[in-house]
């Protein structure tokens, strides 16, 4: 098995199982007892994409298990002066990093990269097709709502094609017998949809969802293409009278950060519905559960 | 009370005089007896504006108590991505930061923010009125010279209208029976003076007071205003001559950085009563108090 | 003796040979073994020119022993209100930091600010001259390699002029024993050699060095001037076919980050003689070396 933390596409239903059941260890702790299983560890934080929230919260869940925590700036770095990245993981593997967790635009890092290093890499959102931590708090989110995953039928809206949250999530889902629709303009949608999942129209599936999952609007990605944020809402967003259609059980979840009024109304933010900002929070334990299991799987 | 740490204006006499004998007590410890105690806990400094000075005093106040801190990056931030100010503060609210140490340009963000989040914030010198952690560590110089407040006289100097500094002294003074002589061009006055607050010449009180207080001109602000610096320096800074005329025992303070020449002469910045460097000290101290505050009020 | 860290010029042999063996020391514990000889200590980085390679080694080292570590970012700092590298240091010396590790352009930072400080200053790589603690990484490198210092011979190739590592390199091979021959260009020659020193063709060296140490080829410092990268590497590079002739023992190093296939063929980075990431390995323990003489000293 990799010592990496890649894709949950690598990862076995039972290896998915035990990070989840471990990040609702800590969740049940309080902060002062959480144990301390990673002292005289050192992460760091190899950010080459803006990223504050995922940062911050690999940066929290660290800390909170004792370890220390390095954060690499690109701004300031050597990357300047022409070093390549291989040199620059090697350089951080060199001086000791006890793991690197990584955001990098380029897919193929840890195909490419990874076997050339022996230090743990965590993937913080490197690529286009994964961002696994991401998806374990989604999973998360929705076993702290529902205390079970299979049988769920969850709507995904949004830039599906362009999202590595929704990437992660419909390979994982489909393994663990959730259910889910695509909703999206066909542009958005991915190319190959993998076996549970399905086009559909938000309107006719509303209904029936335990989870309307909304993906942030990748502006930055389709410079050139002539978005009308009004027209994007009316016709595929997750407006107030869509949400009055759901059940009375059922969240709204998002990866954030949000553009409200865009693929999400302003009101639904913090609506009694909305999971949102309980998705952060369950980030840093997923996040703890992460870290651990790369650092500590060989005495788990 | 409010849980925030927002301005001195808030507090009572009874709470800012706790905070100032706690400072002292942390004062006189050190550095290896300091009690920890505010382990386990993660404080998040959250600055919109350049400051290394401030935000570095909290670090330091912070680690010596036994936190962690978060440094959120602002340049790195999804901040840039269009995400509002208040949805990054519940974030960082939402990872578990137990307190948000806070510089924003805006005045309204503790008024309009403050209630909206369960995490406390610290006014780390937010909006154009109060600088409250400032305001105490100038109290604190103040006791550790003169080892009261009660009766003394202060004269604040430069741009005192857009000084968030004066404002947190200008209010506090007067509860605390201290006199306070404004010497400034009418335009660097405020609209409306505090009760013992009077407009002065600095040649004319320059006998009588306790402490000079100089600050610093803010250039940035007067963008367009045609300001020549050696005529501010003759007319309005303190210079050697001037200083040659105060007590004895009065003493010199500014809350840095110094425009040296300007507001102050170079050679008064380290002379004998200038307290300048040691005001940054004090910071670190009063920082210490007002973390432990607001983070463990309930339990002391 | 000074109590900064400037110069390995400034420092006597035995207390060199004592620096290196603590780093030995350390070297052999596992991490979480190392003595916390640093709790308590707050340590300042302090760096107004990129370099992540160092910052990180120095924060590694501080964090390994036990210390908190407060990076000062150049971007964000007060600095840009105007305020002098004097009075930023002294403002960092005043919140209490317990040791300054400062990377500075200027020269005469050492001479001229060192004295009126009481905080230790540490040369992370100020000025055009040294850079201590990579000489004295370079130095534990060949200790670690051969056993020995006395009697080696070391070829240093490349920019050597405007370079601080073959200054600091140069200045102390005469005083350990070491040999030194300098393959490079008349222009990127020194003006004055020391005594163990001499010019020489690397090709006529080869075969009898212990170490080839390859600079890095600084071209931001050759604005202007007509690099040929191609014709660089033929003449003045360590190629492939000029390391076939170095003896079976010898090694390579360079003090990174690495300009692949100018100054260094890019196969002879990872290459069985390559201890180019090694040495990034041993930074970290001549560091902590360094940290603990330096705030440590009186009571070792």
């Amino acid at each position: 098995m990799s010592k990496h933390f890649t894709a949950l596409a690598d990862l076995s239903v039972p290896t998915i199982m035990a990070l989840l059941d471990r990040a609702h260890f800590f969740f049940h702790q309080t902060t002062s007892h959480l144990p301390r299983v990673l002292e005289h560890k050192v992460i760091a934080n190899v950010f080459f994409e803006p990223s504050t929230r995922t940062r911050i919260s690999f940066e929290m869940a660290a800390k909170r298990l004792g370890a220390e925590v390095i954060n690499f700036d690109l701004s300031n770095s050597s990357v300047k002066k022409g070093e390549s990245l291989y040199d620059t993981l090697r350089t951080l593997e060199a001086i000791g990093s006890d793991a690197l967790v990584l955001r990098h635009a380029d897919d193929r890092i840890f195909e490419t990269l990874g076997p050339k290093l022996k230090t743990p890499l965590v993937n913080a959102g490197a690529g286009k097709h994964e961002h696994p931590s991401q998806g374990l708090l989604d999973l998360f989110t929705l076993q702290r709502e529902f205390k079970r995953l299979e049988g769920l039928h969850i709507a995904i809206l949004g830039d599906i094609r362009h999202s590595r949250v929704a990437g992660s999530m419909m390979l994982v889902a489909q393994r663990l017998g959730i259910k889910v629709s695509l909703c999206a303009a066909d542009e958005f949608l991915p190319v190959q949809l993998p076996g549970n999942c399905s086009k559909q129209t938000l309107d006719h599936v509303l209904p029936d969802v335990d989870a309307v999952m909304c993906l942030r609007n990748q502006f930055e990605r389709h410079e050139g293409l002539d978005m009308d944020n009004a027209a994007f809402h009316r016709d595929w967003g997750l407006t107030s009278a869509r949400a009055a259609r759901m059940k009375p059980s059922a969240i709204i979840m998002h990866p954030a950060p949000v553009n409200r009024g865009i693929e999400i109304s302003d009101e639904l933010v913090e609506a009694p519905a909305s999971r949102i900002f309980q998705q952060m929070e369950n980030g840093v334990f997923v996040r703890m559960s992460i870290l651990e299991w790369i650092l500590k799987r060989d005495s788990l």
